[in-house]
Order: C-alpha cells, then sequence, then structure tokens
C-alpha cells in the first residue's frame, strides 16, 4: 500500500515514520509548500518521496492521503482527494462544521472509500484498558464523566481552544460510553486574548442520571491530563502525566441507604482498597495506522470513521453556541 | 475573656483546643446535646466547663460563642447570641441566606457587637502569601482563577456540595481580588444520590476581563485541592495537598505580538523558571481565633466579618438558581 | 491508672495527649524543669498535674512513669522508676548502649515490671499492613529491605544521625522479618558540622539470601521516607510521605530460567498490575499507649519491649563502630 | 562525514537516528549481524547502508565508528577501529577494565584519532543547569552527593548492576565536580539470582569534607532517578522522573553557631524558598553527536573523551572489588 501525507509541520512527521513502520506500506510520500519542512523530513527519513504541490499529489499513484494540516482546510483537501479515489486519514477534528462532516461521509460512501479521523487517544493502551473495565461493568452506572486538559499550548490561529483540545476528551467519552445520550451542552469560558476563547468549560447533560464536564485550557502554567470515571460501584482515574500508573480504580463509593428522613444518614460512603492494571505501552498512533490500513484491507467500517468524527463536531458546533451566550443550555437533536 | 462553643461535633473541639490556646482567653464552656460528644472533650480537655442545653449558656457570663451547628441553624442560635449581648464566631457558609445574613449584620450593628465567619483559608499561611504576591503585582492583570476542591466527603443534610465546599474557594477569591465585581453566574451540576447536587461547576463573569471557575465534588475518589490564578505575566498554582511546595509562582506567560493578521503568529507563549516561596506552617484556627479575639478588644471589624459572610452567601444563591435551570445565567447586582 | 510523663519538650505532650485519651487511664502528670513546657501543657490540658522535679514524681502514687528525654539520660531515668516500682515506657532508642539496655531488662524482669520501647512506627496502620502482607507469604522470599528516611532535621546534641533515624526503620525490619537473622553490618558516612555523622549509608548483611540498607540523613533539602521490600514473587513499596496511597504492591518479579549459560537470556523480569490497600488511619501512639496499658493488665510482654529495644541498640551499636572505620566490616553474635 | 554505527540492538538506531539528524554528516552505514536488525533500521530509514560483518565496516570510507555492542567487546572492536584510522564512539562503560581503556588512549593519541566515550548525561539539559549552578558556587562547599538510580531493569549478562547503571553517575559526579580528589571507594550489595549483583550502594571518599553514594538496582518495582547535592549554602535536587520541574534549588541549609559546647544549639537550620530553572529539553544524544563531530573538525579533545571513560572504570573497578569484599575500603591512586 502506498501512503501520502499532507502537512509535514508538527503533526506529519509522525504519521511518516508510523506509517514507514507499517508492515503493509510500502511507500510513503510527503507533501508541504515549505521545503524546510520538507528538507526536515529528508534528513531524517532519506528514503522518502516528497513534494510541494498537493495537486502533484493526487495524480500519484497511492491508495490513502493523510491530512494534517489547519482544520479550516481539512475540508477541501479531504473532498478532493476523495474525488480523486483515495482513501483519508484525516487529523481531528474531523471538520470546521457538522455540514462538512455529513459531505464527506456522503461522498466516501458513494465512492466506496474510508474515512478514518484520528482520535489518537482511541488507540491508547489506556483507554483500551478503561474501556475494558467499563465494558465488565467493574464501576458499575457510570455517574460522571470529568476530565482536564489544560497546559501552556500553542494557540491555533483558526479554532478555539474547545476546537483544539477538547476532541481527544469527547471521542474518549464517545469511544467509553456508547450508549449514554448527550441530550445537552452548556458551555462556559474567556477570551482574555483575541476571539478566540483560551479557557472554557464544557458540561454535558446526558438522557439518564449521568454528567459530564470538560475543562480545556491553553493558559495554564502546568500541564494536566486527568479524567475521572465516577461510578456507583467503583470509580477510575486516568493521569496521562503519570509515567507509569496511569490508571487507578479505586474500590470507593457512595452507599444510599434509606429515603426516608431527609435528616437521617441517609448517604454514607466507603473505601477500600485501589488498584492500578498494567498498560500496553505500545505508540497509539502505530496502532491507529494498523486500523486505517486493515479497515481497506478488510473492507470495513474502521473504528474511528466519519461517523465518529461527526458525533465530536457535533458537540463542539453546541459549544461554540452555548459559550458565545454565558452558558445558554444548547439541545443536541 | 470567656468564650463559649456551641456544638461539638466534628469541628467544634478544634474551636476548643484553639480557644484554650488563645493568651487573652480565660475559659471556656463547650454545649452540646450529645452526651458522648461532651465527654469526648471532657477526656481530652479535662477543664473545659460543659453544658447541655444553649439556654443555660446563654446565660452565662461569656463574651463570645462561637457557633458549630448544621448551616440550617446558624441563623437563629446566632441571633440568640447577639440579642444576650454575645460576640458571634460563625462557622461557614454563614447563614442559609442573604436575608437572614443582612439581618445578623443589621443587629450586630445595633448592638455594637462583632460578627466573625469562620472562612479559616484566609488565615493560612498559604492564601497570606499568595494574597502577598497578588498585592506585590507580580502576576500582572489576572485573567482568570480556577478552583478545584473534590473528594470523598461526607454528604450534608441540609445544603448541596456547593454549600459546603465552595464557601472556601469563594472566600479566597474575595480576599485575593477584592477589587474584581461579579456580575453574573452560571452553574451546571448533578444530583445523583438525592436532591442536592454532589457534583457542581460554578462559572463566575466578572465586570473586566477575568472568570472564575469552581469545581466542587463529594464524589470523587481522589482529594484534589487545587488552585490556579492565570496572570498576564505570570501563573500560580496553590496544591493544598502537598506538604511543603504549597505554592508555585511560574514565570510563564502567554505573549500577544500584533493583531495584525490571525494568520500570523500573533499569540505566543514563554516558560520560564519556578519558585516555591516558604509558607508559615502555623495553624489557621489559631489565627482566626487571634483575629476575632483582637477585633473585639480593639472594637474594630475583623477581616472575615458578616459583610464578607453576605459576599459569599450572595455567590452561593445564584449558583443554587442556576444549577436548578441548568446553568441558566444569574446576575448578580 | 495513673501515669507520669518525664520530659514535656517536643513529643512529651503527645504522649500527655495519648494517654489522656486512654480510656484505662484516670489521671496523668507531667514533669519538666522547664516552667514555660509546663505552662504550655497547662494552657492546653488545664486538668493534667504538673512538677518540675523528677524525685517528687517518683514519690507519687503512678502505675507507670514514660520517659521522653534525651537519649544520654535514659538509663538513668529508667532505673529510678524501675526501681520505684513503676513501669516503664521509653523513648527510642532504648538506651545509649547494649549494656544499660540488659541491665534494665534483668532489673524489670527481677521487680515483675513491664518495659515498653516507644518503637512508633510498629502500630501504624501502613506496618500492620505490611506485616500481613508479608505473613501471607504474598511477597515470597524477600530479598532485599531498602529504606530511606531523610530530610533536613535537627539535630542531635548527644547522638549521630543514626540513632536518631534509624530506630525506626530497624524496628520496622525487626518487626516485619524476626526470621531472618543479622550477621554482620557496613556503615558509612559523614560528619560535615560537628563529631557526629549527619549522613550515613547502613549495610546489613544476613545469614541467607537477603540485604538491608539503611539511609538516614539529617541535611537532605527535601524529606524522604520510603521503604521498599524486594520479595521474588511480588514487591512493596511503603512511601510515608503520601498522604492516601501509602503501601503500593507490586506483581513484578525478576524470573530466573536457567542456568546453562551466562550469555543466555537467563534472567527475565514480569511486570504486572499493582495495588493499594486501605491503610487503618488511627493515630500510631494511641495504639502503642493501648498495647502498654494492656500488657501491665494482662500481665504480659508488650509488643514492643526491652528485648526488641536491645535488638535495635545492638545494630546500632555496630553501625557506630563500622562507620568510624570507613565501613569496616562488624559481624553481629 | 561518515559515519558507521556498529550493533544495532537497544540503543544502535538511537544512535543511527541521532547522527542522520546531524548536519554535519553525510551518510550513515549500519552494522550487525542479526538480519531482523538490520531490516528494523531499513523499514525506519529506508537510505541507510548496511552491512553483517565488522571487517566490511571498517574498509569502507568512513571518518568515525560508534560501537553500541556489549561491553565486553568494545576493546576489540574499538581497537580493530582505531588501528583502520577511525574516529571512535565508545558506549558507557568504555571497556571492561582500566588496562584496556589505558591502552586505547595511547592508540588513539598515537594515531591521532579521537576517542569519544557515550556519558549521555553529561549532555543533557538537566545536568547543563547544574553546572552551571555548581560553576556559580550557589550551593557553597558540596558536602555530599546522593544517587539512586534503581528499577525493573534487564539484566546484563557480562556485568552486574554497577557497571550498568553507575556510569551515568559517576560520569555525572565527574563534570560536576572535577577538583574533588576521590581516595576510597566501599560498596556493598548482594547478587540474588545468579553471580552479578543485582543491588549495590557504592559509597565515595575524598580527599576533603565530602562524601557520595550511588544506589542502584537492577530489581526495583520502581523507576527512581534522583540525585541530590548537599551544599553549605544551598542544596539542589534532580529528580529525572520529573516531567517538567526536573532541577529544585532549595535555599535551605545547616548553619553552625559555636563550637563552645556540645550540649547548647550549635547546629541550627534554616529552610526558605525552593526555584527551578528552567531546562532545555534538546535531546542529549543530538548534543552528543554535535561534540563528538566537532571534536573531530575542531581537532580537540571532546567534553567526555577516553580520559573521562578511564576515570569512571577505575571508579567501577575498586566498586568490584570491594563489593566482592563485603564493602573493604579500597584505596584510589
Amino acid at each position: 500500500m502506498k501512503v501520502g501525507v499532507l502537512g509535514l509541520g508538527y503533526w506529519g512527521p509522525n504519521l511518516v515514520r508510523n506509517f514507514l513502520g507499517n508492515n503493509n506500506v510500502s511507500s510513503v510520500v510527503g507533501c508541504d509548500e515549505s521545503e524546510s519542512r520538507r528538507s526536515f523530513i529528508t534528513n531524517r527519513f532519506p528514503g522518502v518521496g516528497l513534494c510541494s504541490d498537493f495537486n502533484d499529489m493526487l495524480k500519484m499513484d497511492l491508495d490513502a492521503i493523510a491530512i494534517a494540516t489547519p482544520v479550516a482546510t481539512h475540508f477541501k483537501f479531504a473532498k478532493a482527494a476523495l474525488d480523486s479515489g483515495k482513501h483519508i486519514w484525516v487529523e481531528k477534528p474531523f471538520t470546521s462544521n457538522s455540514d462538512q462532516a455529513k459531505k464527506l461521509i456522503e461522498l466516501a460512501k458513494k465512492k466506496k472509500l474510508k474515512i478514518f479521523v484520528d482520535h489518537t487517544f482511541v488507540y491508547t493502551g489506556a483507554v483500551r484498558k478503561m474501556k475494558e473495565i467499563v465494558e465488565k461493568n467493574e464501576l458499575g452506572d457510570i455517574i460522571y464523566f470529568d476530565s482536564v486538559r489544560v497546559n501552556l499550548g500553542l494557540f491555533q490561529h483558526d479554532v478555539n481552544v474547545m476546537w483544539d483540545l477538547a476532541p481527544h476528551d469527547i471521542s474518549i467519552l464517545n469511544y467509553l460510553l456508547p450508549n449514554k445520550k448527550v441530550v445537552a451542552i452548556a458551555a462556559n469560558g474567556i477570551a482574555n486574548y483575541y476571539d478566540h476563547e483560551n479557557v472554557a468549560h464544557i458540561s454535558v447533560y446526558f438522557d439518564n442520571n449521568c454528567f459530564a464536564h470538560f475543562h480545556v485550557n491553553w493558559t495554564s502554567p502546568v500541564k494536566i491530563r486527568r479524567m475521572i470515571l465516577g461510578g456507583k460501584e467503583k470509580m477510575l482515574v486516568f493521569d496521562d502525566m503519570e509515567n507509569i500508573e496511569k490508571i487507578k480504580v479505586y474500590d470507593s463509593a457512595v452507599e444510599m441507604k434509606t429515603k426516608e428522613s431527609i435528616h437521617e444518614a441517609l448517604v454514607q460512603y466507603r473505601t477500600g482498597d485501589m488498584y492500578s492494571p498494567k498498560v500496553v505501552q505500545t505508540e497509539a498512533l502505530a496502532l491507529g495506522v494498523e486500523e486505517f490500513i486493515a479497515s481497506i484491507i478488510e473492507d470495513r467500517k474502521p473504528l474511528t470513521s466519519g461517523l465518529e468524527g461527526l458525533q465530536v463536531i457535533k458537540i463542539l458546533e453546541a459549544a461554540d453556541e452555548s459559550v458565545k451566550n454565558k452558558g445558554k443550555l444548547i439541545k443536541i437533536s
């Protein structure tokens, strides 16, 4: 299989490296307007083909194209790639809005091509282990999902902090709890520097007794990557800044005794042991590449397809509308 | 000076111990209906007087009474104590609503008595050090204030998690940034077990380019007590779970270059050294007791008086209204 | 039961508080030459009797006397207390040398009195949990015991850092591994400020395939309290600076495959899950007091008697001789 | 410049990648007997030349050869490379004994070739920053150096844990404190699995009031990489497991007041603020490669030459002799 990578900036070289490392990929071609980015690749990966014009890449004999460019350009490049018969890999967030996402999904369906959206975290050992624990129902009913993703980050020019950071957490939420239906979104935040919010808090209401919250911030002096899943039986903490003990499962819970009188001790809590399962350390991107290639070979939907990309975009759109209206509740259909 | 302590449950014994330890206090009397709580005190502090009926305490020759009972009873006991001519110390939150708070403030003014609200954190070495740093303007303009206070906590029967935990953070915010005017509140959360929310997120809008957020949760498997002050020059993190390095000041900031083109690198960031100032370890409650006694002797307003208590209650009332309406924006007059 | 406490400096007030809190203790008397220390006690514990002369205390109607004075005076005061028919509680380290320890043990035996040596850590929830795990043989054969106890500590005038800090770790080692026989000691270190070492490393050789090491340091900028028990099946880490997860058990081990060829892969390792058991948080000193009182009432040897105190002193004596001779191996009989 | 890399196992591919990334290197050739290791390289770095026989590599037109093979083979390969006129890069530890090291240094001198020993840590941002702080004399006189390097590591077949892990710490010590003269070594430890020690403690005596200790362990369930430099004015902690705040400088110290009486408060301590300087994050290996290439181009001694390699070997030899004799003091000439 032959793969092209469009955009050799920050993330593109990682794609090049991982496509090179995949056994089903025989050659990789990179494309970027910038000569310095192209020579960066030449130095590190002497055998990789290069071009400076995307139209040249479209004419090459390639099976798939990976798009690692700014969000605003995803639709244009993705559409062109699909039109020229290539399977596509698109960096997150999938598109700038849900209309674009729907159009690409429609086009791929018509052309019988695959769309893979790079929700990388779904391919990490930690999130896989969380999925396993949730599926075994070890935590009991999930009552809340809390995520913090903050650091002193590079401002994106075309999107706010929600579009930059929250796709990771939303895609993890959707992967872990596919049966929880989101019904409404409220988002609050502030844009201290220019039009785009640099701090945001997204509250997510579900159709049952569950609640989620995403805190994203580009202007935090410390890097925090923490997720808490509160269950009725046990609770789980995923701290991605930990080198080893990334996941901890606490045998802690709140116990309702009775509802007879609000002045009685009707709510108690217990704490017990904690355990931290071993997490597979394979690079997520390598597993993502494997899944993309396998979905093409086996002609099946990849785990993170355009549909999963669209679900994330819908929540981001609602969050955008809410944050512009100071937390106004936005219903999700 | 002679002091009575009403309520010898969880916090009352700490008040007894700290009033005993104050040089201007000659005797301490405790009051609780429960015999086991009274004998708990007798064992540990053999010389402390005890009674079981608050009316008996009101008749004693006491200068001041400290009220450490459930919130719903604060107003009743505080009013009776003021009526009988005693200065009062009231645990946080001050009262169940702002009307009660205003009435007590009015009554104390008429009677020329002091009200001290126990916003303990204002008396910690860490918050004092933060105040010092903010006042020196070391951080530059504060653009956001973020606080997380979560753990597996005992549910209160008469209030939700916001009334239980957020008073700490709101009182710190008010103390650190007295000139920032709160204009509106939006709160989201969930009540998983009974009527009262166990998870809540409070967003605070100010009249200028600043934003605050409080995350409180009674159902977290891990205890987090972290506050971030984002400044235009430097940023500060206060982690109360750290034994030693509670405060860290980061020489990190976002730098606006130009607004010429949104596609240019108009926002950059820099990171530099971090320092962690030494923090005085004196017990906050001892300093609070000292301030209360001094305000009586010197006949002056204590640092955390009824007014400071009222400001906290106003925000909690607005948060309550908002959370019942899924984040509806509530204006603060 | 009536108890006297000699020495009201740093640790004495904790003894007063915990004897007061014990249900079998009816009254507590404190003794210290310093008036300021006596009035410190009067303020905090108004009902406690006080005296300034130890001879007065000896004449009082007391069942037991706790000795919390500098090490060099332990023997003198302990002997006088036993001579006057009192059971004794002695702070660690028991005595200045093993001869003194043996004499006190002999005297107590003759007088049918109890000696309790305050190896406080043996009464902590964490060490109790470790004992439970070791006794269940969950770790397999213990191959090494590694302990670090360092901080910026107050220099003791009459002993070096080994006599001040290592008794904790040696008493834990003896409690956890009573069947491991120490055969030799080697200690290295340095005295940077005056005659007494402020940094020391004690290596302990056993009569089988096991090794222990204690690192103690009064001049470390950071406080570290960590112990590792390396087992052939699992490994345990006890970090006393952790607030909650003090003990972690790692399902990690080294696996010997074959000894055929030293150039083959004969040693492999595996890592698995980790768990952190819940640890009881009761104050160790309260449990120590309980054990002391119970040993008197039930007329039996307390868990940490003079014998356990003597074992610690023997290792400290050997370490002293070794460190003065730059690590010379000292045999233990 | 053209460079060959011998040994494409664990570390070799990193050398290949970093030589490729250096601007003065035009081509890289790899050599390994194992076909799977060679095809690993082909996949990732399609343009790199490969051979399976070191004799073929010796005949190639190469300027330098990097040797990343087991320690026991270093001398043989290094000698052959020098004999054929190539500059050499040798992984740590330099050789199996000091005689071999001296012979290679002699040979390189005669042939006017460079020897670079890969003491990687000397090229990290953290150690560079430590050097800067020590050279400014910010810490005052260094009174002790304490290092812990433990984890569950792959056992080496031809060396014990000291030869595997301690070279890092010894090379850092030599780099930071070049004027401290080592006079004697004492080492204790245990070999639980086969002939080679898996746990070791190395004490280092200097010719003045300074002491160093290295703790290395292949059988620890947790990974610890910590170094403490105790100074008379300030103290520094380097924790390599920290992602960001790797270095912390504590304004803490012990203060001698007087020596009049050992029973007076002659030793006190003070604690103040802590700061954590920003550390450059450039990959150390890239900087090491740069220094090696620069030393060839500029015809000068590289920072970590054969001499620095020899100094490390001397300490390891002494430690080996000591550990075989249970801590016997071994003088260093």
